[in-house]
């Protein structure tokens, strides 16, 4: 737990917070002064990118991946959504690609220039700030590159915004990077958690004071959210389920955003069950993959863990049956209702609806 | 910085949610229903406390101070401001009190509840769900306790809180517990920061992008907003000055609301000065002391780090004269301004305005 990279955390406050600072699509300064203060917010605006740079398995993934489909960019014209530092960009135009528009809706678009200028490459990449839904760019393109995956895949996720682009900016052949995705789930047993609202019980021989109580309140506020860690392969106790696999050149806004799947699953032997585990794949063409599986090396994403209301043992071939549903939080957008019901050898039905906001713990 | 303990965040937002729930002084059960998402909003809450009772260093303090003190507790009356779990109000009857009213602001009040149930003491501990303003004693007390202090003493501080119980609830002759709280600043040179840093430079072997330009905006972010740490004894450059010393007993809500003093600091030896750092202690009668020092055993509260604009220079025997002023943000009071001017032997002045809000990292 300690060592896991998993952090990532309000990746997109700057950009709502400056969604409305530029619509025409033009290259635009931004503002001295009124900016300033929303520019420079803390280091945590800056630690999240340090932090997704400093992820080797994503940055990596990305840099193979664009590399290896040379041929699919070089001489091309490419679309970069939610461009960040700019890294990708710069990526790509390493690829060959002719010319990059490096779409960034926050105030960091002002460094992003500054990164394509340290490159040298600013013939080839223009930066433009703004949201991907205004943007006006000045000519179709063949390449559209974006890392936009959150947590769980659809939390704070950009996918939206990249699928208004590849329809509004796309030539009919373009190619998207990565080209799918996939969600996986898998139920988990965890004692990490049993140890830790043990320390409740702790406090009598600690403090002389008896606390047991806690134990049921700590039990209901973590089993309220979704928690962001990189859990052992030893506690996944089966075979996981794919819910989705997205082809991205096709897939509608309204199917990514309104998730509703069924899912079996078959334990692998006696164990208690705590709740479900969720987890990504994207691929890229020429098989380049990026997982975040918990059975490949750790990334910034860990994995995502809903733990259920009540623990239950299982055995040896329990059948789990269950349902998944995943919106966008209609009061907030950038946050996700989940909601996820089972039944275990078509007994003991329980159902939860889970909220997953900043609050990730 | 691993080992730092130090990670209390966002303490009062239930806190303030919920301020208006209860005002007419009564015990009052929550409903059920609308205030549950509140009431469990996410493991954070309960993982606060967790945390706050975990820090051996803090809890032990003010159990030994109130044990220690049994002889203005025995047979009295006591307000608990911020109850939280109740473990104060709980170690106060161990100490003979004839009554404790736990006043907590929070939903939390049901656990704090069930905590006294379970320690069979309902018919000496009264919860008191409301905030400290609004509250109704049905008595006045002859002692108060309260753990009130925030990073850098005054974030989030319920010390204004704590001081309304004083004036309007203690008797003339009232015992208030801690007694006094002491703030200190000293300089500090940092080696971690300039190494972190340089990650933005290890881009260029890392994924040929050059990013040095990332550095100067890290920089300014970096020093935009405190940070929380436990820093080395080693990292602190000059003996510390102490700013604040209050006697709580006397002291005003408006003194400790608008902070401005100045403070000396004379270099230890040939170092950089990356900025400044303050702690705190806070003291009980009969000699119980509780501190945030670099010096001392590390609490969750660990030191916060204001990083100066540039760093500078120092030798042996190096004069720092600053100014200091500390106010709660206008628009947000939970918040601090923060302004740190200095200079070096009468030369470099140096001005800055940090913002101490949720984003401190």
């Amino acid at each position: 737990m300690e060592d896991c990279p998993c952090k990532r955390k309000k990746l997109d406050d700057d950009t709502e917070n400056s969604r409305t600072m530029s619509s025409n699509g033009e290259e635009q300064e931004i503002k001295a002064g009124s900016q300033d203060k929303e520019y420079f917010q803390s280091y945590a605006d800056v630690g999240i990118h340090e932090e997704m740079l400093n992820d080797v398995v994503r940055t990596n993934a990305y840099r193979y991946a664009i590399l290896k489909n040379y041929e699919k960019i070089r001489g091309k014209v490419v679309a970069d959504v939610g461009a960040g530092t700019g890294i990708l960009s710069v990526f790509c135009v390493q690829a060959g690609a002719k010319k990059v528009y490096a779409i960034e809706g926050s105030a960091l678009a002002k460094q992003t220039r500054l990164v394509v200028e340290e490159n040298k490459m600013a013939d080839r990449i223009t930066v433009l700030q703004g949201r991907a839904e205004d943007v006006k760019l000045p000519e179709k393109v063949d390449v559209i590159v974006s890392e936009w995956m959150g947590y769980a895949l659809f939390y704070e996720s950009m996918l939206p915004s990249v699928l208004h682009i590849r329809d509004r900016w796309m030539k009919k052949d373009g190619v998207i990077l990565p080209s799918s995705a996939s969600l996986y789930i898998a139920p988990f047993s965890d004692d990490e958690i049993s140890e830790r609202l043990e320390t409740w019980s702790a406090m009598k021989e600690k403090y002389k004071v008896s606390m047991d109580c806690m134990k049921t309140y700590a039990k209901q506020c973590l089993s309220y959210g979704a928690h962001v860690r990189c859990i052992c392969p030893e506690d996944v106790i089966a075979h996981a389920c794919q819910l989705v696999n997205f082809d991205l050149s096709k897939v509608t806004v309204q199917e990514v955003t309104d998730i509703q799947r069924t899912f079996e699953l078959t334990c692998f032997g006696s164990s208690v069950l705590h709740g479900f585990v969720l987890w990504f794949t994207v691929s890229f063409p020429e098989n380049v993959i990026l997982s975040t599986s918990p059975y490949s090396q750790s990334t910034h994403w860990g994995q995502t863990l809903f733990y259920n209301e009540e623990e239950c043992d299982v055995r040896q071939d329990t059948q789990i049956q269950g349902t998944i549903t995943m919106k966008p939080n209609k009061a907030k957008p950038r946050f996700l209702d989940v909601n996820i019901g089972f039944q275990i050898d078509k007994h003991n039905i329980q159902q939860k609806s889970y909220y997953m906001s900043d609050n990730i713990t």
